[in-house]
């Protein structure tokens, strides 16, 4: 296991109704408030009207600020820098999911400097402080809730960039698996790959003795698999998405990467997908997690035999250990199917003519390697990306 | 699952040579402090020299106060509060097991107010404030370093109380797995123990769909069954130890009771056997539970069935369930011994006279019920009691 240094400091609030929470929460660290949303579900489903009276009976006032997209787009951030500092604002309330909550923690650090909060995602200099962030989450995916990253989008370019520091913990999030209930089936099974795409990013690692996190990732994978397909059926079934919301914010809040270096060349990789076809994140890795697999499994044949026998219950077949992780893998893509969504390149309707573009976009023209576990350079990116087709 | 909040602040620093950063971790809270520590076993191994030289790098000064026992006694915590308030010091750093950092703990709520923090722990008002607290870990095992528990015992009487509340979570908790090198292999056993413990008694509930929970506390429970003989073997084993202790920690810190309720009733049954015989904690537990599962078992055996399949590798036997659970019984009683404990009361050379008396107290004269999973009068502890002889 490696050294390592953890801490999360964010509050959840978790149960039936909880954003009546929200104003008490609040007004205990701010009374004047930026109340970041993205577009009208949350008033259509009449969240956003318990959200505003429970503010206003805890006395916090508000200046609104909706729109945010999926993606979320860099002038949006600098709007809502702005209002923080001309009204000024002493905490972003992000209502909605991870789009929504990134947004909001980039408002956060932006509110609080002279310069531009984009130096940051570009990686120039470091956040020294942030104005406080507040979450009701509305979609069980991303993970934002209880982490400490951002990703941004800036539209000239579509230059997609994150940062993370412990400075955007959220202080508080609210989760009532309740406000899943109107999720698109689409979304669900997007917010289910996200989720898995976390843990296995987490799996996947060179580091040694990690057989503690290793269990409690597969752990987080099983729930994930088993409630996934039952809130697809049935989108009311509170037990269900109350194990996947909160499954899914673990999965995410740096608990189960203690002592483990995670790969995350996946999720670069889907990144430039997302980038060029505008297809959705979860939808993306659901493409390139298989073909990754198919690419780097011989790297650590053992950790992935581990990985389909205990979290796809494959039968052990010491004999045949390629067998065994094949058919894992098989199983992982017939897990995305049964959530309808495509494990192929095709199955997107992506044509395979831009892919030596992607894996030069990926790698910085092959300047850098993407991933950890295996580390990619330009012709691996584009051998994955062949795979997926 | 049941409706929950939690929160975790503390910062945890682990790996080799951490106590290294305990100067810097206090320095940015507190500039002169208490050092609290129990006997001679930290200046033996040279922590406490390397501790110091820490603090003092970082211009921390500190007033030193040692001597905690086991069960951790209320007038050294006098004590402890009448330093701070004289020096006016500003954080307690604990420096050892759970008794050192328990008692840190009620210093640190006993140093903010005028009257006696005894109070707190016979439930006459709740703690409004406490000073910091800060620790260096030597023992995996209480999980008091990243809890909100702290046990106290009051030497007339002998009372064993407890206080839980968010405001002694520590600040920040060093883990160095190379600290538990030198623990003597009877202290290992316990604390394997107590881990286990602090997993069953949440794992024990009536809270329906807790399914994730569930497998996170079976994972974390599969780690001490496979890491607590290999530290009990190889003493030195760094990386066995780093699995077990961040186990130990995890097992403790409310995470995996979120959305659930525990049990706790063989907590209560040990204290009345540690109470009158002064055995170890740990060692009192080998005994309860075993006899608490023989009694409790049919209340739900459903889940007693998973328990031994999942985390005892029983072969599942849908025809013979009652078969299977006394299998994992079986098994947990084989675990406790392969670590060199006794699992009956004679095994711990306790005579059978004195058991009315224990359910006495532990019921406080059959006025009140204990445990959770199945609330236990005065004759069920009894029974239970007997079925540890």
């Amino acid at each position: 296991m490696d050294d390592f240094e953890f801490r999360n400091p964010t509050k959840i609030l978790f149960g039936r109704g909880a954003e009546a929470k929200v104003g008490v929460e609040t007004a205990a660290i701010a009374k004047k408030i930026l109340l970041h949303f993205g577009g009208g579900s949350i008033k259509a489903s009449g969240l956003f009207d318990r959200v505003v009276a429970s503010l206003r009976e805890a006395g916090v006032e508000f200046v609104e600020l909706g729109g945010v997209k999926p993606n979320p787009r860099l002038a949006l951030v600098h709007e809502g820098v702005k209002l923080c500092k001309r009204h000024k604002l002493g905490l972003i309330l992000a209502v909605g999911g991870g789009s929504v909550i990134d947004s909001a923690k980039a408002i956060a650090m932006g509110a609080v400097i002279e310069g531009d909060v984009w130096d940051f995602y570009l990686g120039k200099g470091q956040p020294k402080a942030a104005l406080p962030v507040g979450t009701v989450l509305t979609i069980p995916a991303a993970g934002s809730e209880a982490s400490t990253g951002t990703v941004i989008t800036k539209e000239e370019g579509w230059l997609k960039r994150s940062v993370n520091t412990e400075l955007i913990y959220p202080r508080f999030s609210i989760l009532n698996p309740e406000l899943a209930f109107t999720l698109p089936p689409f979304q669900v099974a997007c917010g289910a790959t996200d989720i898995m795409s976390h843990l296995m990013e987490r799996y996947f690692t060179n580091v040694k003795n990690v057989s503690f996190t290793d269990r409690l990732l597969e752990a987080t994978m099983k729930t994930i698999i088993a409630k996934a397909p039952q809130v697809m059926k049935n989108r009311h079934d509170y037990d269900a998405w109350s194990e996947f919301m909160w499954a899914g914010t673990i999965a995410h809040n740096n608990l189960l990467n203690t002592g483990r270096i995670g790969d995350w060349g996946s999720h670069d990789i889907e990144h430039e997908i997302s980038g060029i076809y505008d297809v959705a994140h979860g939808a993306g890795l659901a493409v390139v997690f298989p073909a990754w697999m198919k690419f780097v499994h011989s790297h650590d044949l053992d950790r992935f035999v581990q990985w389909a026998v205990r979290v796809w219950n494959v039968e052990l077949d010491v004999f045949n250990r390629e067998a065994v992780v094949k058919e894992g893998i098989a199983r992982m893509e017939a897990f995305f199917r049964s959530l309808g969504l495509g494990t192929t390149m095709a199955g997107l309707g992506i044509k395979d003519d831009r892919v030596d573009e992607m894996a030069t976009k990926c790698t910085d023209g092959d300047t850098r390697s993407v991933g950890n576990f295996v580390r990619l350079d330009r012709a691996a990116v584009k051998r994955v990306l062949e795979l997926a087709y």
